[in-house]
Parts: C-alpha cells; sequence; structure tokens
C-alpha cells in the first residue's frame, strides 16, 4: 500500500492532505506524505471560546451519558484499529505490532473510563457538628489542552481525552508537527463516535495543527485550566511554570532516564529479554525506554556478551515488514544526536558496541541499536538521547547501585530484576527507586493504564491514566451542610451577637 | 499580664525576644514586644542540607512511629493551649476565643494525622498480565517548606507539619514577619513533644525567622520538594511560577474573595448571626471572611437593615478584654488600604454603613466593621481587602446570583443561605460555585478540619487538612511485580528476540 | 408474533422448550408456552464439581481479560436487546419498555463490571514496623450460586454474574420456576459472548432449572462460598442461617415495604407521578415498589384525590401493547393474595379506591391498582404483598411521619417528597430513614447500578450492584511482608530466645 | 504483689471481688481470686433496652466527637497500662510483656479509631441523570453485642469498642466466665474516660458478667443487630446461625490452624525466632499461634533439631517472673486435651518431642510446649487444640506445600519464610493462601491494628480492627437527590401518565 493508501484507508480525503503549508514526512522513507493546513493563530480565540461554550453545556450532561461517548469511541477504535495502527506506523515508523498496541491502549483507556463514569468517587465525611453534613464532590473543570508528542501519536491523546472527556472537560488537541495526520485519522474515528452519540456540544474536542505559537496559545490562555504536556524536560520547563502562572494546572509527562538494576540472582534469560524490548523497542523513542543498565560485577560481562549477541541479530528495517523488530529514527536529526552522544560517551570512556547506520528503506534513519559500557555514571548518561542508546554500568554494593539508579535528574521509570525479595522490596521502598514507576522483574516501559502513569523530578510530576489520574481533570468541592437551626462555629469558637 | 509576661508564660526567654534585629510589634497597641534574631541568609543553605539529612533518616521511620510523634505535639498543644492561644492574641490581635479556637484547630489536625498514620493508603490494583501484581504506593517526599501568614500563625503551621511529618517530610517554617513570636512558642511546644519522643533526626523541623530573602531562599531550593504558601495572591503568583520553574511542587492557599447568597427562603435569623461572624471575625483578616453578599431583591433591604443594627452593637477593642468580638487590624497600614477601598467604592456608587475609626487601646488601629451597598460587582468588590469591609448587591433570579457569585477572581470559599433543597443543591452542582468550599447554612469561614482545605482560580488550587489532601505531602509510585518465569507485554504487544 | 415465535427469536430451539417437565405459562394469557426440561437433583454434585474446577482455572486468569468476557456480555446483550426484553414481557408479564429498561440495567452493569476489572482495589497500609511492607488484596472467593425471582429474570442474574465474574467467581444460576425460558434465552446471549471469548473454562456460567430441592442443593453446598439469593423474606430467612451455618456467605436481597413521606412543600405534580410510576409500575411486583405513602395532613385529601384520579386513567392490558402501562400479575393466585389483603385492610378501616379487576388478555390475571386510605399502620401495612396495592396514612409532624416511616420490619427502599432541605437531610441522616436506599424527590424504584444496591432489616443486608458492593464476591487478605533482617513484634511486646 | 493487691491496683474494691457466684481463678496457681457477682438472665431486657435508649442518644453525637472519647479513654488506658497489664497476667496467665503488648494494642486502636472519627468516609458517585446526586452514607447501626475469650481478654473487645463507639454504637461486653476481672478493671478505665467526657449517654458500653445463657440473651436480641463474637469454631457455628435468623450482622472471630511453610532459601536464623514466638508464645493459646509447619525436606531435619534445641531452653513457669516466656496453659482441661492430642498424635505416626508437664507455680497447669513431626496431615493435625503444639510436615515442591496448607477446615493467619520473590507472591496470590491473613518472613501471630483481622471458612469471615473493618459496625445508605425538576426513570424506562 502506498504511504497514500494508507491515510485514506484511514479516511483522509486528498483535500486534507494536500495544498496546506506543513509538510509531514515518513521516517520510514524520509518522503513527503502529505501537505496539511495549519491553525492560524489568529483562530486560537475562537478555537478557546467554542471549546468554553462546549464546557457549559458538557459539565451538566451526567457523566455516565458523557461515559457513553466514550465506549462509542472504543468501539469505533476497535472497529478501525488496523487503519489507525498503519498511519501511526507511517508517521512515526513504529513496526506493525506496536501500532497496534498503542491503539490497543486507546481501546484498553476507553473501557476503563466508561467504567469510571459511574463513579467519579468523592468522599461522604463526618461532621463535628451536630445536625451538619460534609462532602467532597469531584466537579468538571473547564478545557483541556493536550500536547502530544510524535512517538506516542495517539495513545497519550487517548488518556487525557478519555479521561477529560468523561470528567466533563472538552478538549482542545496539538499533536507534534510530525505527527499531524494520526491526529487527523483519529479525530474521523472520534467524529463517528460522536455521531452514534448524537446530541454532544460542538468543539466538544478540536483539533489544532501547528507549531509552537499555536501551542503557545493553548498554554497561556487562562481560558484553558488545564494543559496536559507530553513530550521534552527543555519543553516542560517553560510550560510549567508559564501555565502556574496564569493559575492554570499543568499535568507533564516529560523525559525520563529509565534504569535497570540486574542483580546476581536474577534470572538473566528474562532479564536480557526484557532489557532487548524495552532499550530497542520504537527504536529507543519510548519515554519509557531502557536507558541505563547498572548491573552486579559478577555477572555483567556474562550480560553484556549476551545483549551483544542478542543485539546482533535484531532485524533493523521497514517497520511495515513482517519480523522487523526496530524501525527508523524520527528523522535525520535524531540520528545525528545520536552519533554526537556516542562520540560523548567515547570520549568519557565508553566502550561503544554496534550503533552504526543500519539497512532499511533508503531515505530513513536506520540505525544499529547500542550498547555503551560506562566507567561511571557522566553527564552523558545521565541525559536523555531519544535513540536506541543503552548505557551499562557495573555495581558492588546494593546501595551503590540505588545511588546510581536515583543519581539522575529524571524520574519517570525504573525496574530492578532479582530473585530475592529484600532486594525487590527495598527497590519499592522509600529508600528505594525515586522514579513514579518502579517494577521488578519487567522493564520500565509498558505500562498498564489500570496504574497512575507518570513520573518525579524533571519527569514533571504528572498523572495520566488508570487509578485516581483522573482528578487532575476535575476540581474538588468540599462541603458541609447545616441543616441544624443552630450555628455552632467549629474548633469550638464562641462568637456570640 | 505584660506583654512580656504573655511571652515568658509560653516559654520564651528573655534572651529569645530582645537583641535582635527583627522588631515585632502588638497590634493592639502597636508596641514593639520584642526584638528577635533573624536567620541570616547565608545559614539557609545549611539549614536545607540538615533538613536534607533529617528526611534520609525520617523516610524510614515507620508511619504509625511518625504519628506517635505527632500525638505527643498534640499533647503537649492541649496543655500549652492557654499560654499559646494568648500568644496569638498578643501578636495577631485575634480575640481570646479565636486564639484558643486555632490552638484546638492544631489539636485537632494532630489527632487525626496521628489515625492518618497506619492509613497513608496506596492501592493495589489488577493487572491485565498473569503472575503479575500491580499496587501503588505512597512514599515520603522530601522537606517542605511552610511559608505562613500572620492571620493565622500557628493553625497552617500545623496543618502542614501534621501531615508532613507522619508522611516522612522535615519541615523548614518561615512565618510571617509579623509573627515570629507565636512560632516560637510553637516551637518549644513542639521541642517538647520531640523530647518525650525520643531519637528523631536532628532538625526535623527547623525554623526560620526573616523576610523575602529567607523566603526566596527556600522558594528556589530544588532540595525542597514542597512549598505550602499561605499568603495574598500577588505573593502566590510569584512563588508558584518559580516552584514550578525548578521542578517542586506548589501547594497555594491565596486570596479569597468569599460570598455567600441570601435567597428568599433563607432563615434570616440564622442569616445574620452567620454573615456577622463570618464578615467580621478575626477583624475580617480571614482568608475566608465573608467579603461579598448576595442578596435577593425582595429582602435585601431588610437584611441590610438588620446587619447594620448588629454592627452597631458590636463590641470593638482590646482583644484579650472579655465581650470583645473585634480586635485591631494588623497595622495602620492595613487600616489605610481600608479606608482606600471604602472611598474607592463610594466613588463607584455604594453606599457605605460604618467603617470608621472604633475605639480600643491607644496605639493599636481599630475601625468598625463596613457594609458598603454595591449598585454593581465593581472592581473594587472583586478585589479582596484583608480588613472588615463586607460589599452588598442585589439579585433577581437564581442564575444571576450565581453568575455575581463566580463573577470574581478568587474561589476560595463559598455558601447559600436557603431553605429550598433545588437551590442548595444547584449551588452545590458542578454549574454551582467554582471554589474549592461551599457551604449551605453556614457562612464561608471556619472549617472543619476533616475535609480538605483550599481554593480554586487564583486561590492557588492547593489543599491542606483534611481527606487526601496528605497526598500533597507525598510521592505516588506504581509498581508492576512479575513472579511468573514470563515475560508478557502490555496492550498484547509481541516482541520476540 | 406468537409466544412461541418470541422465544425462537431469542434463539430457543423447539427442542429447549418441548418435552421437559416444567410448565412454563406467560402471565399474559395464562397459557402454556414452553415445558422445559429440569435439572436432576442428582446432577447437582457435578455441576458443583465444575463450577470448582472452573473456579480453580478462572482465578488465576487476570481480571481485566476476565472482564473483558463481561464486556462481550454487554455487546451480545446491547444485540439482542429487543429479543431478551420480548422475552421478559412474555414470562414476567413486564410491558414492553420496563422489559427494555431491565437489559439495558444489564447492560450498563456488564460496562461498569468491565472498568471495574482493572480496579478491584484493595489497600497498601503503612506498617509500624521498618522494614515491613503491609497490603490488602482481594482474591476470587469461588463459585457463586445466583438465586433470581421471577419479577426481575434477568436484570438481578446480570448484576451478580458480571460482578463475580469479574471477580473471578463461575456462577450457578436457578431462576425463579416461573421464569426459566429468560433464563435460557440469556444463557443463549452469555454462549455468544463465550464463543468470542474463546479460552474460558467449561462451567463457568451454569444453569439449573428446578424448585426448592435444586436450590437447597446449592444452599447447602460447602463448595459454593457465596450464594446470593433474591427473593422473600421468608425464603430468605431460611436460606441465611442455612449457608451460615455451613460458613458460607449470604447475599440476600429480601422483601421490602417501601415508603414516600409527601411533606407539605412537595411538588405535589412531581410526587403524583413518581407515586404512580412507584407503586404501579412492574403492577407492583418489584422489590422497590411503593406500598406505602405517608403525607402530611394538610395535603392529603388533595393527594390522594389526584391520585384516585391519576389511577383511573391508566391503561392496564396486554403489556405488548403499545400505551398499556399496567400489565398482569404473575398469576391467579397473585391476585387473590391481593384480594385478600384488600380485604383485611377494610376490615382494619381502610378506605379503598380501585383494586377490582381489570380487563386484559383473556386468561391473565389483570387487576386495577389499588389506594387505601387507612387510619393507622396495621398489621397489613406492615406486611409486603407483592401487588399493586398503595396504604396511604396521614401524620402532623415530622417526627411521626418518621416513626411512621421506620415502622416495619422492611428496610429496603424509602423516599421524601419536600422542598425543605432540612427535612430532605433529616431524612437522610441517622436519625432518618433505616432503609438500604433512601431518595428525595424520587421514587423508591429504579436504582441506577452506580450505588449498592440493598436493604437492612429483613430484607436482608446484603449489597449488589454498584459502589464496592464487588467485595461481597472476592475474599479480602492481609498481608505483612518483612523484608528486613529484624524479626520485631507488634505492639512492642518482647520475646528474646 | 498478692493477687488481691493486684485487682486492688486496678481499682477493684473488695465489695466487687467477694460475695458473688462466679468463682474466678488464675491459672497461675489455680487459686481462687475473687467471687464476681453474674448478671441475672432476668436483667438482660433491661440491660437491652439501655443500650437501645443510649443507641438513639448517641448516634446524632458527631461522630469527631465521639472520637473524644475513645480518645480520652486511649490517654487513660496509657495512664494504667501496667495496673491492667498485670490484671491481663494474673486472669489470663500471660507474661508480662505480652500483658503489656496486649493494653498496647488497645492504646493503638483508640489512637486509629480517634483518626477514624474525622473519616468514616462514604463515597459520592456520578448519578446518570441530570439534576440528581448519589451518594453513600455510611450511618449507625445499633447496639453491638461483643463475646470476647479468655485468651485475650480486653483487646478484642477495645477493638470493638473503639470503633463501635466511633460509629455510634452502644457496646454490651460478655467476658469470658474466666476473665471477668480483666474486664472490671477494663471498665473501671472507660468509666474514668467518661467521666472526663461529659455528656455521654447512660448505658453506653455495658458489661454482663456470665454464662452461656447471658451470651444467648445477646445472639437471639433482635435489638442488637450486631454480635461480634470471638472464640472457637463449635461456639461460632451455633451463633453465626442464630444472628443470621433474626436478621443480625454477625462478626465471628473463630478458631485457626495457622500454618508456616518455609522454604528452601529461608533465612532459617530468622525462622527459628519466628517458630518458637508464635508457636509457644501465650503458651500456644493465641488463636493466630503457629500449630502447623510445612518445611522443605532438604531442611527439615536441620530445622527441626534446631527447633527442639531452642524449644530446651525455653523458660516455662510464673508469668509474672522476669524472663519467663512460658506462662501456664489457662486450666488444667486444657492441659488435658493437649496430652490426649498428643497421644492421638503418636497413635497416628507422630514423633514427639517435649509436651511433657513443666515445673512453675504449684496448682497451675505449666507444660512444656511440643514438636511433633508427622507422617501427613492427619485428622488431628486439622484440628485446632489451644496450646502449645507445633506439628511439623515436609514437602517436596511448592504445589505440594500450598495444597498442604490450605488442606484444612480453619482460614484464620499464615505465613511463608522464603527469600525467593516468586514463592512470597505466588503465596501471597489469588492461588496461594487461602486465609484471611498472610504474611512474608514473619510468624502468623501478632498482627498490627492498622489491617482488618479476621479469617475465612471455618475462622468465620469477620473482621474487626483497621482498614475498612468499621464498616461492619455501621449501616450503609445509598442516597439519589433529585433537584431538578424532571423526572427521569433510570435505565431510560418510559412511563407516562
Amino acid at each position: 500500500m502506498s504511504h497514500q493508501d494508507v491515510l485514506r484507508a484511514a479516511g483522509l480525503t486528498d483535500g486534507e492532505i494536500t495544498g496546506g503549508t506543513l509538510a509531514v514526512r515518513s521516517p520510514i522513507d524520509g518522503a513527503e506524505v502529505a501537505r496539511v493546513t495549519e491553525t492560524a493563530p489568529a483562530d486560537m480565540p475562537a478555537v478557546i471560546a467554542r471549546a468554553q461554550d462546549a464546557f457549559r453545556a458538557w459539565r451538566t450532561v451526567p457523566a455516565p451519558r458523557r461515559g457513553e461517548l466514550v465506549r462509542l469511541l472504543g468501539e469505533e477504535l476497535r472497529a478501525a484499529k488496523d487503519e489507525l495502527g498503519a498511519v501511526v506506523t507511517l508517521e512515526a515508523g513504529k513496526i506493525v505490532s506496536e501500532g497496534l498496541g498503542e491503539v490497543q491502549e486507546m481501546i484498553d483507556i476507553c473501557d476503563f473510563a466508561t467504567g469510571l463514569s459511574r463513579q467519579l468517587y468523592g468522599l461522604t465525611i463526618a461532621s463535628e457538628r451536630p445536625g451538619h453534613r460534609m462532602m467532597e464532590t469531584w466537579h468538571p473543570m473547564g478545557p483541556c489542552g493536550v500536547i502530544t508528542a510524535f512517538n506516542f501519536p495517539v495513545a497519550v491523546w487517548s488518556w487525557n481525552t478519555a479521561l477529560a472527556l468523561v470528567c466533563g472537560d472538552p478538549v482542545i488537541w496539538k499533536p507534534s508537527e510530525k505527527t499531524p495526520l494520526t491526529a487527523m485519522a483519529c479525530m474521523k474515528i472520534f467524529d463517528r463516535a460522536l455521531a452514534r452519540f448524537g446530541d454532544a456540544p460542538e468543539g466538544l474536542v478540536q483539533l489544532v495543527v501547528g507549531g509552537p505559537e499555536i501551542g503557545e496559545a493553548l498554554v497561556d490562555a487562562p481560558e484553558i485550566p488545564i494543559i496536559s504536556a507530553t513530550g521534552s524536560t527543555r519543553m516542560g520547563g517553560i510550560v510549567g511554570p508559564r501555565v502556574a502562572a496564569r493559575w492554570g494546572r499543568p499535568i507533564l509527562e516529560l523525559g525520563g532516564n529509565n534504569a535497570m538494576i540486574v542483580a546476581p540472582s536474577a534470572d538473566l534469560e528474562m532479564a536480557v529479554r526484557a532489557i532487548v524490548f524495552s532499550a530497542v523497542g520504537t527504536a529507543g523513542q519510548r519515554c519509557t525506554s531502557l536507558r541505563r543498565l547498572i548491573v552486579h560485577s559478577s555477572i555483567k560481562d556474562d550480560l553484556v556478551a549476551k545483549l551483544v549477541k542478542a543485539y546482533d541479530s535484531l532485524p533493523v528495517g521497514d517497520p511495515r515488514a513482517d519480523g522487523t523488530l526496530i524501525g527508523p529514527l524520527i528523522d535525520q536529526a535524531s540520528g545525528d544526536r545520536m552519533q554526537s552522544m556516542l562520540e560523548q560517551a567515547r570520549s568519557e570512556g565508553g566502550t561503544v558496541h554496534g550503533g552504526g547506520a543500519a539497512g532499511g528503506v533508503s531515505g530513513g534513519t536506520y540505525v544499529k541499536p547500542a550498547i555503551v559500557e560506562m566507567p561511571a555514571q557522566t553527564e552523558t548518561v545521565r541525559t536523555e538521547t531519544f535513540a536506541p542508546i543503552l548505557y551499562v554500568m557495573g555495581y558492588e554494593t546494593f546501595d551503590e547501585a540505588m545511588a546510581l539508579h536515583n543519581g539522575v535528574p529524571q524520574g519517570l521509570s525504573s525496574c530492578i530484576f532479582t530473585m530475592n525479595m529484600r532486594e525487590a522490596e527495598t527497590f519499592l521502598s522509600a529508600a528505594g527507586s525515586d522514579c513514579g514507576i518502579a517494577n521488578v522483574n519487567i522493564g520500565p516501559s509498558g505500562a498498564e493504564i489500570g496504574g497512575a502513569f507518570g513520573g518525579e523530578k524533571e519527569t514533571g510530576g504528572g498523572r495520566e491514566s488508570g487509578s485516581d489520574a483522573w482528578k487532575g481533570y476535575m476540581r474538588r468541592q468540599t462541603n458541609t451542610i447545616n441543616y441544624s437551626a443552630e450555628l455552632p462555629l467549629a474548633q469550638g469558637v464562641k462568637f456570640d451577637i
């Protein structure tokens, strides 16, 4: 299927993919796939006003009814799974299984959010005053700006949107400039759900396409109380304070520099498989990709040898082809950054295995994933590079391993491979991993939607997806109702007039 | 008792209240009460380092044991209630009952936090993968900077500290420059609890005294992940983005512009009492003070007449005296601001009742509380003035009342007086009050500690005290534990090497 | 459509509806609709053993995967809504809208349970011992016997089954002897879901058809830890102790004697509509049907007059016909009981309006609903009669109304109509309604699936459907994990060997 | 100190401990310590009526105020810890440290319940209907009968009473006939708390002393909705169905037959200490005492040898003496039962180590704890004997160990010692331990009060103490409030009159 056929199968019309100002290239072959129309900055006030209007209507629609829209979205996603997955592959370069997995994640969150729509639990609370009742309710917050990155071009949107919709919040979506097509394909699916639903307010979910100016319009709009932004720490470091400055609520999902500790008792065969998947899956371009390996000295050489061998056999190439496990990097700039970081690592004493150019489709940036044995946790190691580089360091004591583990500015995901329950539990304890996600005997990547997703430190502190992450999309209200004819004051204060 | 005797009774030594650089005056009579030593900005790094060290020890102390320290603090507060209350009266000018009420609130939160210390509940969560277990745990976060305001010189500290300690976080407290003595008296009490407790790490709770430079050192310290700041919207508007910029977590409790809607069916006698207490209590210097009255036209004249009459009989004066209901403003500047706002209100068409100077102790700023009938919700009404001014506006329809109610930038507390269940429920609904606190048939002020305290919009979005506000002092970690010998990927992704 | 065509449309084969020993009659016309095969008591041990085997397999299937089966069930129910609704109408005599509503309730609970399948939340809990972790997990409990009544021939099964399946428990379903066909039609739908699901263990949901002997086999089987039984208080009074005697867990949903208080401030027009629907809907054969009306004396005559008038115009007749609001009673015995109770009420001083025979389809038992003005809450009033009888009593004071309200042995559902917030809140308070369900300004009947459903006193105390009712289908386990090398005892006990 | 001095120190008067009909003997020396007055069965109706009256008053006292009474009880318990502990030692024969530990548990639950008194959280729930609000509230249930056993003569009462009081329920306490004095001493302490509290209703907590007739009066009283009974499975098997038969709610805490699996990787030194404490502590008379040891064959001989050696050195004797670790059995009958079971075990092929008479105070029943190596899990092993007998069995595979573990009728507590995280996690999984309590690397005994305490199968299914065990003392109410002017039906049912 040609690139254009993929887009057509996903419902995009020729008019939508031609004639615009934003050129979209496929990382598969670097070819220009489409030219799409950008949202004019001057149109943003109208977009925002539409979202506000939609909010006033949507917030009073009962949550289970709002959930019905999300349920329908799930149904439509099930029906269009292959077509949408193909666009993910086309535009983000993911292998087919990962493209489908991303859509599956969207479906899962829709199911979860549908159930949630009959919950959104607040609390009833014992009051200290006779004839008084206390409770806590969660109300819709307002429109939610969702800024997504190229590497999960649709799943992150769905995490935010499924929850926001159920919580009563309209959405304005600004996808990465590199992946507007996936977003457009997604909106087609959403529109079908909307049509079946019937009476949703206009402008409930709006797509805006374009560059920083568009994003900034959202970030600075006081009418958009929630900004959920996924991307680099650099971006988040700008967005967070700006949203805070206008009294908004940022939900930040930023960089990770995720590590695995491999203890002497680890099931090495399992560890190798987990490492390879989490380090090279999505060509190392997941925010939860494994980037650092902290291995007990007694097994380090053995493990590295096994990994180097496994890496050698990994099929790099066209992500659409059966059997490919590593597709292209998103673009040539990304490949250049990878080389430059490998160079830097070498200069710091690192030994690099792999990392060179790989075959693949002409025009795309295909690389062999790299394993880099490092003498210490240098600045290079402490930096997140969005490419398949895995730094390996040795350790002697568990405390040393934990210190290396936590010794980076990011705090997203983490894991340990060990059969020893004391090590496993310590890793999960208050003195263990400082990340938002900490796993035992599975890699750092591939979270289930039932848990809250997000991280600490420079990862930004936001939480999305499961558990009570939905509270990030609502406002909490504490209520006291006096149904007595008395007016007692709290804390026994006396004030008799 | 002389001012100094009050301080001595609270355990402050002459050495502590003399010889320093920070002059402290009592609003009762404007007299200089003490000169206390300020923390040198150059000492802040050491203070912060001590907090970090304390954190590393405290986080692994079991939470119920941490709770024992807070329980002991509660016991010591019970024992020193009168003495501490007297310092509150001396330094903040509160009437005796309110000073004691503030200490009672401290005691209540200690009891609550003690119980919490055996909870700090996370979740166990159903996993989609066989042989996997998921859970969510809450871990200590790190040192917590607590910046408090003059009007609740100790309660706000205790809300934060009781929770922070139980949650495993050391505290650095920067009180208002106007109320260092209450803070010092408080630390004496805490030290007694600490002595009984036995083996807490040094530097668990530290007091720093001084001005903006000290506060900024906390706000900008990456080693202090949590900054809880109570005060003006202006202050919070600076603190929030600065904390965000260095990846910290702000908990902001800023200004309120709290309103009451009085519906035709209201129990007017109750409403009058509620209005008077919440508008003039603490001389209108609570963040939850009632500032705006939105009254149905049919009862407005009657209600205003009743209020004017009630105001006339309110005893203003020495807060230490029996029967006094309104003590002094915090200082002359505050009194000047009040006059200037009243002037501005007049120029906008307002009719002012009361508001002039009152007797009281010479040297203090004593004012008669003011009722101002306004033709509309002007900019003056939309501004929080920390003084006993109550703006009154009329309404015809409930929708109009709600629009007036929500038509201000602040979002702390709110209430309605009505006997009509439809109005009451609508006020509490998604389309009702946009505040963090919304009450029925009680005033906006005087929250119980069992509910989460805080507000939306320019109030800053922070939550303290009850419900799950404790989560603000901890970090959440999502855990997946694989105890199988398989390595399935989430979302059914296939990646076989 | 003939009766048989309705059954065929629902997928029942001629073989299934003929040749058996259990004659099934339609309340519409009293005609024998089918003769179905009964489960032999001697087969029960094998049925139970199959459920046990299924349990051992199903409990380790991840809950979200179990949820997928329930999601598919929801999809199949959506597809077969009309056909299944028609069987409900045929066999239980419900009007079309109610038959469909019952299926909708099944669909809703499937959606809810699907979301739940990624939750089933237990707690992580702060431990008092260093190096220890505490948590609470919920595990599958074992096979669940579900005994349902004729009046909700499928919804009650679905409440139990959707939750039980997600919770990891197989189900053995014994429907009322009066409604086996609906159950059989339901199993057809379930089988389609099962086929799409793929690899569920055999015997996951089993249907057993027959009389008391079959039910007793379930009630007395120690291998069936949970018995959920819906029906009369008489039945529950036998089942509860028997299940308890063999260490099982009963979930009882028994009789209601549901009342409405109508206060002077009530919106009478709304009240009339609510009363009529909840008193005569399903011909008064809901467990939540309104049976007692407690009306303030000042409005009693007016309200009764309005009701009598409304009752007069209610279309009684063929439940399949457009416009019918009241279908037949389940059988002639039920009609006889109704007449006998009306007679008894008359003898106690009651004034009966309506209650006589109505037209309708020949062979069915069609009655006019009755309003009975009673001088006091007599034994007759205190008895639940499963027919459209509404007893009306007057009251003077609110306390008197509450005393009447709570003065019956049953405790299922209840409501008040009032505009007065004090009355509404008091009704919901600790001193108010003693029922499991208490509503304001809606009738006692027609609960949403998001709340827990069930009642107190002789209603049996069970809870089903929403909130945390799922915990009734699981066992709770409290875990402490020591990952330290020490062995401290709780409560500081010393025991040094 | 003489026995009588111990009682006097605990505040019991000579009048209270003489002249009654119930002779109380100390297990220390078999001496008659007191003769106390029994409650006449004829007085029970008055007792129950007082509890009902107290309930009507107490249920409307705000929960945090109720919590204050429990807080004061905790304070009084702290003050009287030594004195009450001594009575426990005197009457139940516990060693001093365990007597004090039991009082500490009372103190802990008071602290916990005090915090709980500002929670008692229900839920607010999203409604499917516009203009409707749903919530779930927890209300006081009614008087709670608490039937306790001799082995925890006060702690179990406090677990129930602290929660019941906070939940709004009065208590009627029937202690074991063997330990009325501890109960009386406890009531003295409670009375002091009551006096400080001030205005509690009369009859809030009542003590009834006597035999089965008294207990039956509680069990059969419909006015006592909750019966919490701790004791033997035989007793619970009678109480459960009887309470169920009159629509009450039993909370049963019955026998345990608690096992430990010791895996090859276990830290044997820790295991030995854990085994000894949990098998012989309280002379094997805890419901959570370790009774079965399931040891991997590879380490069985070694472990048994270590245990036999450790057992040899255990000091048996006067529980009041320093250094004693094993006090007397409760009475001679208990000693006889132990011998008879050992004999039976021998006849089944068991090898008995220890188990003979030990020295100790003349008149008491002092035994050496027994270790019995068993060839299989015989009926004797499957029976709970309330004495220090530890049966040891070997296993080869983990599955075999789990089968042995779960192969008994009781289901209270359980544990595994292993360093292997896979075994640990499997033990805690749905396919692992079937007990209410399951621990890793700590013994089965000595639960913290923060978790829910109780067990499955013949242990009775009740839960007390922490987590949401408080819900067992309250009734749940689901509320829907319609504040709209419409009357939509759930599930979209149409019923237009």
